[in-house]
């Protein structure tokens, strides 16, 4: 097979040359205002914040508004970003990225940057370039379209850059060329029908701009007569000497411009078109004036990529594994920023969720991390229950999943408290004071134990965590709709999450609450023990009818991971049980493409679990390679010592050295999508594929693998703990290590002569392999001996 | 101009015989469980209750569920029902009807009757015959599909019927081809969250099939297989010999079936599918086995053509405009029985909707007007009002704008019953006994007065109307939302609701009421002329910080037609007024293509009257030509004998005779849409336009402007009152006239010999222009002359 997909610059870059090889292949862009997610063919999906997510360029029917959804379905219609090029002398025509001609091209190349995204097509002896990056805050894409003249004589082309706007509302959209602002302007009036709405839509940016530097020869601002009876592959429009100058008049509009170039040989054309949403002409000028220019366009880029690389992380790895060090040196860290910058562009973020996004945050920014955890305990009820969402802008409501009960919310308090106090050693912020709703204050220390009290409480006669309608399974919603039901998995979580917090006061010498939560953890994990251990694994839960689930007799939804996974991590498993549980999710839940979340898949509906068992086999959350599931399972490993096991794990979720494998996950290696489709036994052909959803829980946890468990530096109260576990076939890495504000160059290599680990700090040997009194601003160099 | 448009089996038929000059041009077909609207190029909207309207046939996307949109998008990927049409000779393709190859055809013809649907397509020697019906009440389509060969040689050709079933549900979806079943079956699960809504989504029909009598040579049942790279105009798939036969896991599905024919010269082929929503295997089986056959398939057509002809009203006339003949002997009615017999496919109708949609059935079956009466009183609240929609199914709320408070529904009582008991007069009806939601008992006739006397009560001091968030123009909700502003046309329509109802109170012999309510609209009347009268129209209303609009000072919404309208109905204008209201109207509100509902247009918000100021201007309620507004202006002209105004309106509201008038409107002359675009003198290019949607009060007041106005055959508690009003130059015309269970002949004639009207029936000259004492069964000859 050809090379299609290679990286560049490092690995920051990646470049894909076939738009047909994946197909869906895609990147995304975002500010804290904004996203921007693009496939290789030029299809988008662009959001912004208003405060709810709204659009500025739309389907060309009347789409439900709905959270991300996964595994989207292009379709030639779909919003996108084109430019067609027509040979003026020949009348033939092409267009780029791919869509929507979809000819075949003499040269393709989609590449994704970290700040920004980059086509180059080439066909009829002309060379497209296409260039797209954000500004750091406002809402607009700058976009380049760099023509050059390739064929060796001289040319006369046009060049058609083609931004469909699509059905903006029922109520009011129209489109007009303004040749005061330059570019096309498309306007709407948000629908609604009570009174009251007005006042929450009055100042929404129902306009949509495409503005021009260089003023094009003509344009078109309706769709249809843009595609007349031709089709978007073939658009009438295209065949006239020049557009129409027409308007949409409760239209659909679309930006569509002209411009007829005479090219000598290899002479090129920039042109250069800011595409977003605005309220009204003066902010439309404003946009204008601050971008719509070469030095513009550059300076955002500067600032675009200064600001990105404010994620970069804290760890860069050079191992035998170069895509292995791509991912985790460049593309990890900015999908953790993404998720704790924006916060999936959501208002109410479900509060497991806002946890570990921030989480991620310890590694690159941990200031924010420490605010969500005020931020979320705030919103702490009397109780100690966390709600199930976090409201972060002003006005927000719990909305969808948000208003349905689950009960796993405060297990992950302790746990992103963790990673933070491992980054930060930041024990101060215990002591900080928050303030509830009900304005009553208490300490950060006190908002977590009442946290880990409400988690005792809300148990039934026999010990075990209710499930109400969901834990952390959203669609697990009719295991305890009645009110009896209980999870294994929150059950063994609450134990997990109390060792943590016992631990926490431990540390901040509070022995008598330690002492009691850690006691309270062991009785939580024999509770379990008697409940949920099936002989060979732990189940998922008892029904409201007290019918146990994911236990042997079940023929659908048999083992679930997470009881696994957490067993390891709550202490609930003892070595005799890991060692009956890891074979069984080996033969049960392992997959040529990773871990599923459960097995064998649900094929229908099973009334006493719920939605889950509904839900496409081998896709959402029923029995998918639901990588955050799988990702604490190799978390788990790490915990018990099982290097290479988790290596390999980490290696199946991560790009994979194989194009294959790209292939049939149709995506690039720029991010870890929330899943893999899987039932691979059940559906051979599609499982493996990405769902192409880059929202998702995992990476913090990735990061924290490689932090942690694969380079083993990982911080504590006093210092950095030196504790790598390489895999077995690697002989050495080197890691620098950001921690604390100090820079620690490591080189790690095993050695057949040592039995445990080892560590020469600048040159000295340190007692214990442990850096304690860690200096901000000074660099250490480690070099470590890890046993064979 | 070629002739692109005819009338064929006597006006029962449309012709349309290109798919480009009225791209959307349309028909429509429906029973009690479902709608169905196809395009002539073959693009369809289909809905079925379960009991909200549901789609079996979707967007490649996830659609908004809202009500029915006006002025529809459409787009390569819309649903639509197309076959494939490929020469296994050549290679060479077409589709009919059009979509999606779009290929110039040799011959086109779409072709809506009142029960079918058909097209003819010839291309390439192929003709292929396409006929849609529909069963009287289970939800399927039937399909005919007729290929014959007329290209005077053997030809071997592959036939691909292509139906797209798009994007079921994000949260489970897939199709196969089932051998058992002899079809494509795809499957999916209504999406939802919370707990509850599972036993409301458990038994919907989540299952869309396509069944084939024959078994085809192969199939696909994937979209994106389908199309590949080709796109749907050239789809990768027919490229080869035969289709993959693949499934579709979580992808969209498709239903595409090959058919490989060899056919001699002349030679048809006839194939026959069924395609429709199922719950389970067993029912597809049974809708198999009651349709799919050449028996089945005759059965159900002569069974709908049956259902259909219920519908056929009340009135045959024969004119000198064949046109208008056509349409109200056809076309007019249908509509009527349409939203008599299905309510717009609501489960909660406006309240005004609900009571004109089965005025209409007054004139096709009145004991639907009758329980509509009975069933809306029985939801009228213990203060008189009426709610803003009426519950028609189990389970139903109020929706959307029901939510919305309105202060005119009391109104349409009356005028509702006017109709009722002049068709019937079935008086009895006011003895009925209703049962109210709290237990409590009245009459009807307590339930009119009541209505009246809320109407009377919501009222500010100076004895106007409180408008609310709106009356009968749905989006002026910000005239009196702070609970002041008061409504000029509400305040003339109460003083009509009072007349009518004082006149009934009259013919059931209560004197009492009759005169008190005749009083209160004097009053009414007197304070709306205080108040409203503007020195040369009524106004519109006062706002909330009382500011009359609809005034001369205003610049935008200066004049609204319905205040005119309903104070000549009402009493409120005198004639001195009608005098100078009617060149108001005709300066301010004719457009080419209709009576606006009001203008200047609004170009911009005007937060004291509201979302009405912000649709697009001349489309929607925002200064169109709103059908329903203009025809009861229309009605109120022939109530002050302007007979030929009257006419000229009508006939530019119906079909009218030039092809030029269809080709602006975009649409067949077979049902009147809810508004033709306005804005003429703002956007003159797409004034007259057509909203394509079929939903509207507008037909029952056409037909009363028939039946009462210009054939003046209306009836009275005592017989049928004969007063017609043709047009000036019109010589005579013939009506048959079925009323209260007899058939009237009618001549009518124009005489100059003649002062007034006079009756001969069955010979014998009649004292009155009135025939008492009707037989039922009987028929009836009757000789009209009118003076010129």
């Amino acid at each position: 097979m050809a090379t299609m997909l290679r990286p560049t610059h490092g690995g920051e870059r990646y470049e894909l040359t076939s738009p047909t090889a994946m197909p869906k292949a895609d990147g995304f862009l975002w500010n804290q205002s904004m996203m921007i997610q693009v496939t290789c063919r030029g299809y988008t999906t662009s959001q912004f914040m208003q405060p709810e997510p709204a659009k500025y360029a739309n389907a060309p029917n009347l789409e439900a508004k709905t959270f991300m959804q996964p595994e989207k379905s292009y379709y030639s219609h779909h919003p996108g970003r084109f430019v067609y090029i027509k040979d003026e002398e020949t009348g033939r025509l092409f267009s780029a990225p791919y869509e929507p001609v979809r000819g075949p091209v003499d040269k393709f190349t989609f590449s994704v940057g970290k700040s920004d995204i980059k086509w180059e097509v080439e066909n009829l002896g002309i060379r497209v370039e296409m260039t797209l990056s954000l500004p750091t805050h406002d809402i607009a894409e700058l976009w380049t379209i760099k023509v050059a003249n390739v064929s060796g004589r001289a040319r006369k082309i046009s060049v058609y850059p083609y931004f469909p706007i699509g059905n903006m509302s029922w109520m009011n959209q129209c489109a007009e060329y303004r040749e005061d602002l330059g570019g096309v302007v498309a306007s709407s009036v948000t629908p609604y029908q009570k009174a009251e709405d007005y006042f929450k839509n009055k100042f929404f940016k129902d306009k949509t701009y495409f503005l021009c530097e260089t003023v094009p020869d003509s344009w078109e601002t309706m769709q249809l007569a843009f595609e007349g009876e031709g089709g978007l592959h073939d658009p009438t429009a295209l065949k006239e000497p020049v557009l129409r100058g027409g308007d949409a008049r409760y239209e659909n509009p679309a930006a569509a411009v002209q411009y007829r170039l005479a090219l000598g040989v290899e002479e090129t054309h920039d042109l250069r078109f800011l595409f977003g949403p605005a309220f009204d002409d003066d902010e439309i000028r404003k946009m204008k004036s601050t971008y719509l220019s070469q030095g513009g366009f550059e300076k955002s880029m500067r600032d675009y990529a200064e600001y990105i690389h404010k994620g970069k992380g804290c760890l860069q790895m050079e191992t035998p594994d170069k895509d292995l060090d791509n991912f985790v040196n460049h593309w990890l860290p900015r999908q953790c920023y993404y998720h704790g910058d924006v916060n999936r562009l959501s208002t109410d973020p479900q509060t497991r969720n806002y946890m570990q996004d921030n989480m991620g945050m310890s590694f690159i920014k941990p200031e924010v991390t420490r605010h969500a955890i005020l931020t979320a305990l705030s919103q702490q009820e009397p109780s100690g229950a966390m709600p199930d969402g976090i409201l972060i802008s002003e006005g927000a409501e719990l909305k969808y999943i948000n208003q349905i009960p689950h009960t796993d919310h405060c297990v992950w308090l302790p746990v992103t408290l963790q990673v933070y106090l491992a980054e930060t050693a930041d024990y101060a912020l215990l002591q900080e004071t928050i303030e509830l709703r009900d304005g009553s204050t208490h300490t950060v220390f006190d908002g977590f134990s009442k946290a880990m009290n409400w988690l005792l409480h809300e148990r039934d006669e026999r010990g075990l965590s209710y499930i109400a309608q969901g834990d952390w399974c959203d669609p697990m919603n009719m295991v305890g709709y009645k009110g009896k039901g209980v999870s294994g998995w929150l059950t063994i979580a609450t134990a997990y999450a109390l060792n943590l917090w016992a631990e926490v006061c431990s540390e901040v010498g509070r022995p008598e609450p330690a002492k009691h939560y850690r006691s309270r953890a062991a009785d939580v994990n024999a509770v379990a023990n008697t409940h949920f251990w099936d002989g060979s694994w732990f189940s998922r839960g008892i029904t409201d009818d007290n019918v146990p689930f994911g236990v042997q007799e079940d023929i659908e939804g048999r083992i679930w991971l997470n009881p696994q996974t957490w067993s390891i991590l709550s202490g609930a498993a003892s070595k005799e049980q890991i060692a009956k549980i890891m074979p069984q999710v080996e033969e049960q839940l392992y997959t040529p493409y990773g871990v599923a979340m459960f097995g064998p898949p649900y094929s229908k509906m099973r009334e006493d679990v719920g939605r889950v068992t509904q839900k496409y086999p081998g896709s959402g959350e029923n029995a998918s390679i639901y990588n955050h599931a799988a990702i604490f399972y190799i978390y788990s490993l790490y915990t018990i010592g099982e290097k290479d096991k988790a290596y390999e794990l980490l290696r199946q979720m991560l790009p994979g050295p194989r194009e294959e494998d790209y292939i049939q996950r149709g995506q690039l290696p720029v991010y870890i999508p929330n899943y893999y489709r899987g039932a691979w036994r059940e559906y051979p052909r599609t499982a493996g594929r990405s769902s192409q959803l880059f929202n998702t829980g995992t990476m913090p946890w990735v990061y924290r693998c490689f932090v942690e468990g694969l380079c083993g530096l990982r911080g504590d109260a006093e210092g950095l703990v030196v504790r790598p576990q390489l895999p077995s076939h690697w002989e050495g890495i080197r890691v620098t290590r950001v921690f604390r504000g100090a820079t620690f160059n490591v080189a790690i290599r095993r050695d057949e002569g040592v039995q445990e680990v080892r560590v020469v700090q600048d040159g000295k040997a340190l007692e214990e392999p442990r850096v304690t009194l860690v200096e901000k601003g000074r660099t250490y160099m480690l070099e470590v001996t890890v046993p064979v």
